[in-house]
């Protein structure tokens, strides 16, 4: 189905649609119940959210999915992270273990946790010196994410690569201007040194790669990598199966904005779950046009921050769904003349 | 055991110290988990913050205690309100049959919910015409909170009353300088006359007490209301309980504040769960020196921002518990040389 870019551009061409009906009962339904209007502030609004998206009023949020995408990196080779490449594969097997953030959160979500590891054993290409994947490579990492997604109330996706905090930022800068400096951050933990060092290789890697054609597509292969290829064909089924998505940190946008630049209506159904700690990723938000829920300092991956937004948004749809109108409880409202 | 105000004095001699011992084995451990040190962000802090209150290692979080006091406002005559006072009553009767927004969050928490309402029958005076409560009325109002509190891991405090938005307001200008305008907001729906007249009762009520010690606890009972020091009675007796507790918004702050006023450190044990969409609200938080965790324009009171708060504070707990160590996953750590 999908085994050559223009089959992912051919995907986006009937993207759907907020459901106005759905979303106007939920919207309705908000001002009806027992509390000063408009005072569930956020919550108010990610409920019509949630049920413009599902197509259903009132909307649901029990059924939560997780997907983590794990990829290796062969920019790795030149020393941007602060942890050995092997890290990757020991993490995998470490979510597998259940003892990672995720699995934590998974759990205390009562949602179905997915782990897909990309080829860990082939390595994308070091970008500064050659192309991450080929087109075909790029298929097949975006299928892998595109297929791994099944109907749910709510998904989270995730990510884990060692070095994947330097691609997304290689992709930001490629995708909506600026330079390494613009664009690197400290990741799992560079001194400034570190990040000094990293921001010349993501300009190495642009200047290598300049002569692109500007395709968000071509963009995302040159510079990679699988799992954020996986991530943005995950966040592309979701809109075709009326999923709403709390989009994750850094890495998980910059998957997202491959999509937005090729449409800038394909993140409509995503949430910003959280700002990373990551400098740049207030940058990815600002671009995308979204506010983030979470502004609390965390910089895991994983899919960790999204699933901490969605604690908050079940809560957003538990409200909306339990508490009682107006009439049903007996309660009078707004005074005449206040 | 509260009789006069003497006796609040008192029992704020011997506030517990946070447990140094129990806060460094969470540290320890944090930087032990799997995960890049610090990038759970204020996660991390959180944990510590709750180990060191509760005294233990691990810190827990299953037990939610919430408590929702209840108080009714003579200065309800002067037009403050945009809802009529008999919902103060009604809303009462809404969370004891579980319509309210609290019920839902409290049954999503699997958390205890205990209503308190505080002699509804019986309106506290009109603050812009006179004292709102005696000093009587103010302990054994302040008693009732500190009686209702039992041990839990987190604690929650909410409050309803129509009117309690001009009254926190009023004390807030008492206890931190400013005027009507600097501490009216539209509470549950004023419009810009609205607040203007608020502010202006505000102030006839402020000029009408002036001439106290500038005591916290004569201007609690000057201001009111009930269920104002009711949860200052209850954050207090968590505090020599040991219990955590997760502020809430607008009217909670000021009950808090009335503590802080007696002594800096008595809301120690104390973090800011959100900042209310009361314009004042962030005075508050100011004011105690109080960083909130969620910013998301919740406005409704009962302790509902403190609920939402306490979904992420289980979050904490749950990923520093539940979370594996480098050494038990087999997970490798940072580059020597990074």
């Amino acid at each position: 189905m999908i085994s050559a870019l223009a089959d992912i551009r051919n995907l986006m061409r009937d993207l759907p649609s907020p459901d106005a009906g759905a979303a106007a009962g939920t919207a309705a339904r908000n001002d009806r119940l027992t509390k000063p209007p408009g005072s569930l502030g956020r919550l108010e609004e990610m409920a019509v959210w949630m049920a413009s998206w599902q197509g259903r009023h009132p909307p649901l949020a029990s059924d939560v999915s997780c997907m983590v995408f794990a990829g290796n990196h062969g920019v790795t080779a030149e020393g941007v992270s602060a942890f050995p490449a092997d890290v990757t594969e020991q993490m995998v097997a470490n979510f597998t273990a259940g003892g990672a953030g995720i699995n934590q959160l998974a759990r205390l979500l009562d949602a179905r946790l997915e782990v897909v590891p990309l080829s860990l054993e082939r390595p994308t290409g070091d970008i500064s010196r050659e192309p991450a994947m080929s087109a075909a490579e790029t298929c097949e990492a975006f299928r892998k994410g595109f297929e791994t997604v099944q109907r749910a109330d709510i998904a989270v996706i995730g990510d884990m690569g060692i070095g994947n905090t330097t691609v997304a930022a290689a992709l930001g800068a490629a995708l909506f201007g600026g330079d390494g400096a613009d664009w690197a951050g400290p990741g799992t933990g560079l001194d400034r040194e570190g990040v000094e060092h990293k921001a010349a290789v993501i300009d190495r890697a642009l200047e290598r790669h300049r002569r692109q054609s500007g395709d968000p597509l071509e963009t995302l292969a040159s510079l990679g990598g699988r799992e954020i290829a996986a991530m943005a064909g995950a966040i592309l089924a979701c809109r075709l199966n009326r999923t709403p998505v709390i989009l994750d940190g850094f890495v998980n946008c910059a998957a997202a904005s491959v999509l937005h630049c090729l449409d800038a209506r394909a993140l409509d159904h995503c949430m910003a779950g959280h700002v990373s700690a990551e400098p740049a990723a207030r940058r990815f938000l600002d671009h995308l046009g979204k506010r983030p829920l979470l502004d609390i300092g965390m910089r895991l991956g994983e899919g960790s921050g999204a699933a901490c937004a969605a604690l908050i948004l079940r809560a957003a749809v538990t409200l909306h769904d339990g508490m009682a109108t107006f009439d049903e409880a007996g309660v009078s409202g707004r005074r005449e003349d206040p």
